[in-house]
């Protein structure tokens, strides 16, 4: 049989089908693809859906409709937590384009003998792949011959016997498809909505602790549970609870000899008391974990835990199996480098081994064994300086069992290493926002995350600050710039995050750098959450403004509106009817004034010539247009947060 | 091994390599794409080019250069008339990450005598390989790893042997990529320049007589060839010259019954003469053909044949290969029909039946029976009603033996589908350009047409008429609207053509259509060629103009500048230093003035304050800036095609 089917252009898909698209239970699923024949023959097409997570597959088929300029289109809305299969399916409509012809011809009042025996041929063939199917339309089809038998050719009682809906659904179901072309499998992984919407809250539990130079147990840090979610957060990701190694331990601020009461870097993993599977003994046991997790989702919190596939020296695998490590020529094991610098405190681990399905395989172990703890959230630590191949392998395996786990990459590396992560399965990224501070440059990094082809895959965590990164611009903002910076990271995106200490406006760093003074990273820190101009007011009032409007929980296209001063963002998030518009001061130094363009666009129609604008923020209604004078001011009112609606 | 390594977003490529890219000879094919891995590792990337026609196949190996961002590109000029086929090879580098952190180890003064061990063993690692190849550089790498040894650990002066240009590229050879990733095979169908830069000129040689009446042979039609030939025109379209149908045969103007005098429609070929393989007998002989064909090429002239893949009742196939046809259940043979339309003097051909290979190496055969005697471009009548396989297989086919073939797609269809022929192989397509006429349409169409994805398998040929197209536009703007036709034609697309009569403006059409008045696929006409106000000296002109401005005969993206008065269209065109800059009066009936505003993008760099515009029409110079102010006349001065210089 000629091939003259193409299917082409097929929609949602990660670099033609390669990757799965991403998507979370509730979502609908717009299904398009180009498709045509040469030709004037008609076509049929349809789409056919699966969870890949049952065997065998059991395909849901739905029709796909023609919208013109040979695009067609299904919808379906996606139900259940796991990955999607779809297909499409196309094939010549023999039947359709024959009734077409004969309804013109009849219509013409002209001969049509030969047709009628040419649309017997079809019934014919129809019936009896009936027939072989066993099929109740096999009746259906023979009384329809019988039929047309009878009617001695007369071409409108003709014509509507072959019209009639069982006849025409019986040989659409039952006439052979024998050109049937079907589209690649494409893959759809569909996540908790909790993968695109979500609100962290980043402490070290050591940290939690009343009383200065003292650390805290997770019994002790249950305490700051209540805390926590009272501000609206929802994920509480702890680094590492891991016993932290003794050798080449770091003491404050980096140092290279540790004190001997520093409690060490929680990155530096494994040690007398065990390696990834256990607790640091000075937060507690396995038990107190449990009980902390248990505390967490009481609250509404649920536990998100470090992921770092790395050793200390002292970890149990580097006697257990130095062959997972990198050897080097003189039997040593090789820490981890960026030279000429040396963190003896680490080892990495070695995928080229010989051995590296056993370490993949107890690397998976490990996730499994926090997963059965209550941990369906992970944070992985540098996932970029271990193989894509590993990841794509290992999000997989937990998936077949768990599809509701989420990665978060923390890889602050390439744009398109991070892609490839995010293709290969991390739920969620890590984003280059904390160094985005113009407009311009704003601008330009969420049109490229929102409105390109990353959408499908790639879903940002705006994390205003982390242990590493405290931005130049809060070192230098002051108050403002926290406040700044939280309002953009709580509106721009539906997953954002604070590491504990930004409420307090932590600003302290090192010369020459991002990090911070007395980094919690090598040291307890105590403070005190009450103390005056902290910022739990506004954090509680924004993650509320964000539970209370479905615009600020999607991942879809941000809008940004033009402004006659490039101080001033101003952009618009869109669900449906619920419209929310912002505009904010992005210079913490100085007030700023402009006036704020609205397009047409974003109200899917004519802008409105009067509008209300709710200020959710400070409650002030104003009546607002096409065009808006705006003045904001550092601190006091560094932005407004629109609700909009018609008057 | 694990996969550390991507490849990713190869350009230029169609549908992510499924169809093979267009370039001519002479072009530089630049080659670009994304590759990575994860890791600190530095990567090796190089680029495989072989000539598909060749077998074996032989690899030319050249490297790919990084340029920042993990995108890597290559570069190489096109010589032949071939496929090319290109594949990207990438992998892990193991010495040059190696040596990169040996440097920095060594400057920082460190303890390097492991290290110095581990270089050794990369060495030899090479040194093996390379022995095992029986390669020269085995002798380089086993010096050097016996320098090594003598020099006892010395961190500089290891360094400095490791660093070696002959040491470096021996190990790069030669020392096992063991984790090589190659991606797929890309093909780029490299055509002869023609494909892109053409200028046609369609006639029906009966119709090049004297006498009214009096159809014309192939001997006689020889006497046009040099006044077409003057007219700057290189490719001479013939439609069908096979025998003509009796049976149903058209009368003048579509009659139903033709005359006894009527000559019959050149597409219902076949007859007692003979089919697709044969010359209608009024027209002469193969001989005269032959002749015609020479004398065409000694005026610089190539004749394209019409390729129609129909046939009358009357063809011999129709009693040979009943087969190939579409039988009716009542034993005749089903003709052409667009119901309630029939066409009962054209046969379609059955391309579902069971001969279907006999049939497709039948009319392969007549393709290279034509190639045989001189044809080497053909344009296809509606291959849209073929299928898409056939095509595939056909061009391919013919490329094999003849790759400077070229194919003119004459399917006035949907988008798709026409996209869908080029990608398949055909050299050049028809286009929607006779029905865009206002400045907005004519942007859009050329945007789509040259900045996109299309650009690079969809080459335009821009007829200003055909024998079935007479648009609305010419019909009823007079002498000032051909003219303004054919001047966008010439300037906005490297190939275009005219088809006869339209450089006498012949602009009577039948009611209701675009078919012309007493059509030559009906009849002989016979014409005054010196009829006053004939278009032939603009013609000549404009084909002069595009022979001596290398920016007209290339595919390259148009630009289009901002005019404020939608009745004038300017655009740019541009190859290094040739800048060509039309603005065209759109409104055949009033006279427009407006002012153009020149883009920095054009220049390449700011818009020069002042430059020399030339007018390559009338011969004006005027100094030209940013803002320019145009006024135009219907007939008179229709356009300016400027040459732009700085001053």
């Amino acid at each position: 049989m000629q091939r003259h089917l193409v299917i082409e252009a097929v929609a949602p898909c990660v670099d033609d089908g390669a990757y799965a698209v991403k998507r979370v239970v509730g979502d609908s699923l717009e299904v398009s693809a180009d498709i045509f024949r040469d030709g004037h023959e008609q076509i049929a097409a349809q789409l056919r859906l699966a969870d890949m997570r049952q065997t065998p597959l059991q395909w849901q088929v739905q029709p796909l409709q023609a919208r013109g300029n040979d695009v067609y289109t299904a919808s379906t809305t996606l139900t259940h937590n796991t990955t999607v299969a779809f297909v499409i399916d196309a094939w010549t409509d023999h039947f359709r384009t024959y009734l077409h012809e004969l309804e013109k011809k009849v219509e013409a009042l002209l001969q049509v003998a030969v047709e009628l025996q040419e649309g017997a041929i079809l019934l014919q063939r129809a019936r009896d792949a009936a027939v072989a199917a066993g099929a109740p339309a096999a009746a259906t089809l023979s009384q329809a011959l019988d039929s047309l038998q009878s009617l001695g050719g007369d071409p409108v009682q003709s014509l509507a016997l072959l019209r009639r809906a069982d006849v025409v659904d019986a040989v659409h179901v039952h006439l052979p498809r024998l050109d049937l072309l079907s589209s690649r499998t494409y893959r759809v992984d569909v996540d908790r909505p909790k993968a695109v919407y979500s609100t962290w809250y980043e402490m070290f539990v050591r940290s939690a602790g009343k009383q200065v130079g003292q650390a805290a147990t997770l019994q002790q840090a249950r305490a700051r549970l209540p805390e926590i979610a009272a501000m609206g957060f929802d994920v509480l990701y702890l680094p590492p609870i891991h016993p932290i190694g003794q050798s080449f331990r770091k003491g404050p601020n980096n140092a290279l000899q540790a004190g001997p009461d520093d409690p060490g870097c929680p990155w530096a993993i494994g040690g007398a008391a065990g390696g990834h599977d256990a607790i640091e003994p000075a937060l507690g046991t396995l038990d107190d974990f449990g009980d902390f997790v248990e505390e967490a989702q009481k609250n509404g919190l649920e536990v998100a835990l470090d992921f770092a596939v790395q050793c200390s020296p002292d970890h149990p695998w580097v006697k257990q199996k130095p062959e997972w490590f990198f050897q080097r020529p003189d039997k040593t094991i090789k820490s981890a480098e960026n030279p000429p610098k040396k963190y003896e405190d680490v080892y990495p681990l070695n995928f080229d081994c010989a051995d590296v399905e056993g370490l993949q395989s107890a690397l998976l172990d490990i996730l499994f064994f926090w997963i059965a703890r209550g941990v369906h959230i992970f944070r992985v630590d540098n996932p970029h300086t271990k193989p894509f191949a590993f990841w794509d392998w290992a999000i997989e395996q937990v998936h077949r069992r768990h599809p509701d786990v989420l990665f978060l990459a923390e890889a602050f590396t390439r744009p398109k290493v991070m892609g490839r992560l995010a293709k290969g399965g991390f739920s969620q990224s890590y984003t280059y926002f904390t160094w985005r501070n113009t407009a311009e440059e704003l601008r330009t990094y969420l049109e490229e995350l929102t409105h390109g082809p990353m959408r499908d895959y790639f879903r940002p965590n705006f994390f205003v600050n982390t242990p590493d990164i405290l931005p130049k611009i809060l070192q230098e903002g002051g108050r403002a710039a926290f406040k700044m910076r939280l309002l953009l990271a709580a509106t721009l995106s539906p997953t954002y995050g604070i590491y504990s200490g930004y409420e307090l406006c932590e600003n302290a760093a090192l010369p020459n750098g991002e990090e911070y003074v007395d980094s919690e990273k090598y040291q307890v820190r105590v403070r005190d959450w009450a103390a005056p101009a902290n910022l739990s007011g506004l954090i509680t009032q924004l993650n509320g403004i964000r539970r209370d409007n479905v615009a600020l929980q999607r991942n879809d296209p941000v809008t940004f509106f033009p402004v006659d001063n490039p101080n001033l963002l101003a952009y618009g998030r869109r669900s449906g009817d619920n419209r929310i518009l912002c505009v904010v001061n992005l210079d913490p130094h100085a007030a700023h004034h402009g006036t704020v363009s609205i397009s047409d666009a974003f109200w899917g129609e004519h802008v409105p010539e009067r509008y209300a604008a709710y200020d959710l923020l400070d409650g002030a209604t104003y009546h607002w247009g096409a065009s808006n004078y705006v003045r904001l001011l550092p601190d006091r009112q560094p932005a407004h947060v629109l609700s909009l609606a018609p008057i």
